[in-house]
């Protein structure tokens, strides 16, 4: 599909969203949702470009057809490297998130997972992803991966919480279907999607069993329903002829908060229902996959901000002074130390009995545990660089008021050569990243997206087999076995 | 002088002031503005408090009366403590920038530099300061300590600059005062003001004679004009019934770009005029005083930050989980070690030559190196204990419209006893101190004011004695002496 | 006293000291030892030297004479602040742990300890303690304040542990006192020590009433044993004509395992007996005083490894590079923040009931924290500046034989101007403090002593008063009371 | 060949080496050494066992004969990905430094760049590397590779220095071959090798040009002189009967300083002479392939250490305090990031224009660079759980005396059911890994071995393509092309 036929397809899907407390008409056109539309809109136009064919597009398994990469059952451990290396480009493409990975991720793991609870439970789920998943990578459609449950009390199971619609479950079970309720937080690029995949939020026991549900539906199904998460200075994009003060005025990313009142799925989209055993590693397995996704996306996101410090230290005529160089050496250090655990649990991945790849999940935790740290250090070291006119600078308002502007122009100029406007583009582009908009991509959702930090601790220490490390050191110590 | 009174004074004031491109017709109820004002007022309305007399109020060295200690010449290491502790109560009241420390931290310097300035060249700079200060104890005025200049190239000096104004400069000499002609960057609280203290960026040389130049100002001086600086999130405050998504509503900071066209001076109000071998003392004391300063608010803040952190794992029903007792302690330690700092270089002062204490320049630039640090990890443990929902939350325009309520008030709810408003509320809290309006303040003027890291780092340099660090190693080394 | 008289003072001491599973017939002159006692003995050396008059004595409370200020009870926060000047002055001089404020700390917090428990139950210790302390004064002595039990399976409290004498406890009252079994671990400077006051080592419940004990015996007493602990290339310094290998020569610290068996204290030297409700506060008063003295005497220490590090790049030629640079003033700037730390907690102390003067617990507590990281990172720091030529050195021994010296002179030569010798010596001085012998009090004691870092997190949290931030917090988010 | 054949091979060196002043007379047996050559012996005892065949042999693209693969030339990614895991698996198994990767990346480096620099200077050193090459697979060989020089003053090139011979060089051209004077520092594993291959230090200008200059000899070639390093706590292994504390018994490394007096190479052993140009290639090379090599080693050691410390804590009676869990998932996720680093660069390998595959210069690069950190924070954890013990127990020779024993069993036992000897035994071998004979490879070889923490940044600055970045920048600030 190219970048038009998404839009096009876009149109025909009757969503029920509010942004800002108001309905939208057309999310195509609305300016808080279109530079979020305009970054899924990359993964079809780099798609399109030769270039970019190799990592942007793969072969089926399920069809033998070219298919956008997006669309893709990993089947080596290179797709699983490509994956992390078109994740990259794209960030440098966008400089946001670019929504789409949530739904490649989560077919990867229920791929595996409806084949592993077939042979545990004699059910027919994986038949059913296969055929539905086939007519996803036929459409090229953009799939949401709902995980994330509103969870009200943490310290709660979802079945203990006062209000049992706190987990997405099953509230009536039909001939033809189930009928749902709750709700998914944190949808990122559900606006944009055309579908949405449900699963779990954790892993359950019996007590949980209606809360045991996966499916797909699409993004217009009566009962669903989505509010526009705010962002960090999103009315900007309202303001008259916005453009510097934006930072980043073409692309973006968004996320919403997705209602399910009452929606009815029918048979052949269910990919679990009451398989509560299953539930945990459904979970994992898409964790795993979306941890090793941030080893890319924010590899890439994190290298337009590297550019954007470099030349904003440059535009001040610093470029040169040697604590200048060692912080955006610094930079990129931290940023490759990301991407190297990218491609690292890639790279180890293995089979799984249904035939794809799955990352290696102890690097793809310990992948994802740096990016909840690395890029707050990046943007910290890009602040430093930037200087404090960052957040001090005045409006485009200010700067197209002809008035202001000759001062503007005077007394904000950096080195010769260069305007004052180029100047203030590139300290907004950092504000945006670190601060604005972008910052909630590059910051928080480094924080929690996939799962927040202590997530990833609790799966490393379950996998770094420290056993087999206290086997190690007690043969050295010379300590006999048994004791 | 009150809270109402402060308020008051203002309207008098016919400031040339922009925001937004518009040109503000009163400061005081500008919706952008108001929020800096509030927090400037606290400076007045806890003065008058019996509670916080003694951090809040001091007896004048220069007049014998009670004054408020934003005013004080400090007169002890007393002084210099309570000082800090005063700093470190605003920022816990108002989560914000109160901007009135620049100030007292200008007339500190300016107070001994005048001093010893007078001694080399037989100037009287340090009466006609001291009368004037006289006079900002007597009306209690809000004093903005301005420093930072354009600087265009950086790597240049301020008269090899290609635009002769990137440093503010004497263009004129009369009779009867100067004419100065440039631009002061990043000013902070200019516009909750009555008058600005003007004083040069960088130690200078002889070339720079025209550049050695202090004096103060009524902000409303003609060829005075003032461009609101925008802050992120800022436009917030516009929109209707603004509350939640402020996360602060009743305080916030402020920092402008103020242009000197042309600006007359009279005579008794200058303080410093070619004088260029006291350029770098001015500059050194003031940095000092102000990197001192940081020691108190940002603590202050980050207090406030521990509290919300703390309330939102509460709601989240988390707060018992050890991981997060963990991160709280952290915060809580970084935030006390940034205190230390602000302490020891207080308690550590000594009196100048003019009678007045001085911080210790050494522990100072420690303290503030600090600050362009552990603010920010503090906001990221925030921010991983807040939760992805501070950026994902809908707007309180969608909270406010009838048929989305009940969806949020549902899903959007933490533990049971604690509403989902109150939750938004302080999600957006943390959310404005880390990503929104406040974040200028505890983010990036936590790195830059006062003097960006490298600053603190040369100074670190010239003061930390390692030639004394390397004899005291050579004897225990056994290395004799004069090798 | 004078060193040299104190020297004597211990030969009359005849105590039952192991090292290296020997038994030592001269404490004085072994070749293990001598380097701590010369420590020590810096403390009475410096005490006469005019230059340091005001940092090493004070005026004794109890009887109004000159003492040496490491028996001094702190009658000021002025005083707070000297011992920690004291002790960095001492580091700078030693390079070492001098052993002595062990028996400082534990007097201050017997002093006011007595004085409460005094209040509460009736009993005379706080008398008893002022005479016994009164007597050290007087004679000058070297008081071990012995602390941390051996404590066996740290998961169960004293009594619940199958042996019982894995805490000192009293085994057997008799009318004129008591007999006391049991162990104490790592105990600083005991064999250069006079007496020793032991104290208990954790906060108690009745069940654990007998091991609530405090008193002082002299070093000598029957029943008392002590195995010296072996330390990193200790027996270096039984090597023939030892002294380049050992990098500090001269000075060194030393830690033992005492043993308690059946030892008979008499009534006039028992300071608590069975008040189990005053054994925390004695503990977390000790552990103050001592997370106070931290932030000192290894600022000292770190000084000589920046000395040492600032002059091992001078003599490798790269002293100018910015890199090395910029990692000294990191180490200058990590030391003075423990320093800062240092002084904070000492100008922050309040009075007791009991006359002397406590640190801020919170601000004691920060600063032994940060104690736990930074000479960590000096240490590391050092170790990148130093080279690793540090590690791979000839031994003295090499260097000494006339066939080999001439090559080793040749090829390890660093800068025109500077021996080999003197470059040797260095880079064996920055491993004696990262690696060696010192690197036992610079980096593990750091660590460990006056309280692991968990402990100090404990007190934290404990101290950081959260709920009034949350109250902080609630106001500024609009959140009403009560909610 | 065998272990034993190995050392029997060895025995056949006439070796010139000292050790602690001494000429050494049989290099086999001599305790300071012998548990480095065991390390290097397990090189050669696990690639006798099945289980490890995959990792430990590798077939020969020269001979096609099976190889171990420490002289195997690479052939793939995936050999560099075994190398790593090779690495990893040695260290495991000795948590030491095993010292024979060295030659493995010298020879790696050589093959490609001799292929380079005949192709531009028709040279034919590359022919006779490889027949050279061809002798090291067959005979099984331990090759030490010789880079480091010992730089004189750093500020100078080698032409500059005062002494021509601070770095090797060509002192004599014969029809035959070369004479070569200098030395080379830190030489791993020297004194257990076969061969040693020397390589120019730096990349060099043609004033250097007899500093070009690259060759293979035998260990025992006239002229060579080698004196021993010393390490920490290197002579406890003289002591008697000597086990405990030892740490770890079997194991260790060394390093020596090599001295090259007037050396005679035959042509036929000579790589480079002169070909100055080609130096700066052969170092970058041989640099990357080592840094990627410390991506396995050092994970290996650090494996040892997490388990000693698990074990310890465990000992301790703590293994299941949150805080404990939370420092050992640290620890893992450290040590997890090094091997991802080591992974990816090896990953994204690429084929030189010889045919072997050479790592990823900048992932190798960041590798490194995390390794100059993460082993120093993983110690300082394992320092914090360990706890004091680690550096105050008492000495073997105590613990073997039947009158302390008792004492020493009885108050230094930690749980039941653990022998006081097995928690001692732990705890040496922490020490011996933070403080003593292994922090020297696990600290100090980690920070310096392979180039020191600057040499990387230097690397990282020239590889990591900025100006793309900031491409990518302009686009997204909508910054036109060419300002």
């Amino acid at each position: 599909m190219k970048r038009d036929e998404y839009v096009e397809s876009l149109k025909e899907k009757n969503m029920d969203v509010y942004v800002m407390g108001e309905k939208v008409e057309d999310t195509i056109t609305h300016p808080i949702i279109e530079p979020s539309l305009n970054s899924v809109g990359m993964t079809y136009e780099m798609a399109q470009e030769e270039e970019y064919e190799e990592l942007m597009t793969a072969t089926s398994s399920l069809t033998g057809k070219k298919i956008n990469r997006f669309t893709h059952i990993h089947q080596s451990t290179d797709d699983l490297i490509k994956k992390v290396k078109m994740q990259r480009l794209l960030g440098q493409k966008t400089a946001s998130c670019f929504q789409r990975c949530v739904g490649m991720d989560a077919a990867n793991a229920m791929f595996s997972t409806t084949f592993e609870c077939d042979q545990a439970h004699g059910t027919n789920y994986h038949e059913r992803f296969t055929k539905y998943w086939e007519m996803v990578q036929e459409n090229d459609w953009v799939v949401d991966g709902a995980m994330t449950d509103p969870k009200g009390d943490r310290g709660k199971s979802p079945s203990q919480q006062s209000d049992p619609d706190m987990y997405l479950r099953v509230v009536e079970r039909r001939e033809d279907g189930i009928v749902v309720r709750g709700a998914k937080a944190h949808q990122t690029g559900m606006v944009n999607s055309h579908e949405v995949m449900v699963m779990p939020t954790v892993a359950m026991k019996e007590a949980d069993k209606n809360y045991a549900v996966a499916f797909s539906v699409s993004v217009d199904t009566p009962g669903i329903l989505m509010i526009y998460g705010r962002q960090s200075c999103d009315t900007r994009k309202l303001e008259p002829n916005a453009d510097i003060d934006l930072g980043n005025k073409q692309f973006g990313g968004h996320e919403a908060l997705v209602v399910f009142e009452d929606v009815f799925v029918p048979n052949e989209r269910i990919f679990m229902d009451g398989e509560y055993d299953f539930s945990g590693m459904l979970v994992e397995r898409f964790a795993s996959y979306h941890r090793q996704s941030y080893g890319g996306c924010k590899c890439g996101v994190g290298d337009v901000l590297i550019g954007a410090t470099a030349l904003s230290a440059e535009y001040n005529g610093v470029a040169k002074a040697s604590h200048i160089k060692d912080k955006i050496i610094e930079m990129n250090h931290l940023n490759e130390t990301l991407y190297s655990c990218g491609i690292a649990c890639s790279c180890q991945g293995k089979k799984t009995a249904s035939g794809n790849y799955y990352v290696d999940t102890l690097l793809a935790n310990v992948c994802k545990q740096n990016v909840t740290r690395f890029p707050y250090e990046i943007s910290r070291l890009a602040e430093d660089i930037a200087g404090g006119l960052m957040v001090t600078l005045p409006s485009q308002l200010d700067f197209d008021n002809p008035e202001l502007r000759p001062y503007i122009d005077k007394y904000l100029k950096g080195i010769d050569g260069v305007s004052t406007e180029d100047r203030m583009r590139i300290l907004r582009l950092i504000e945006n990243m670190t601060l604005g908009a972008a910052a909630v991509g590059y910051r928080t959702e480094s924080m929690h997206g996939a799962g927040s930090p202590q997530a990833q601790r609790v799966m490393i220490a379950r996998q770094a087999n420290v056993e087999h490390k206290k086997e190690c050191a007690k043969k050295i110590a010379g300590i006999k076995e048994g004791s």
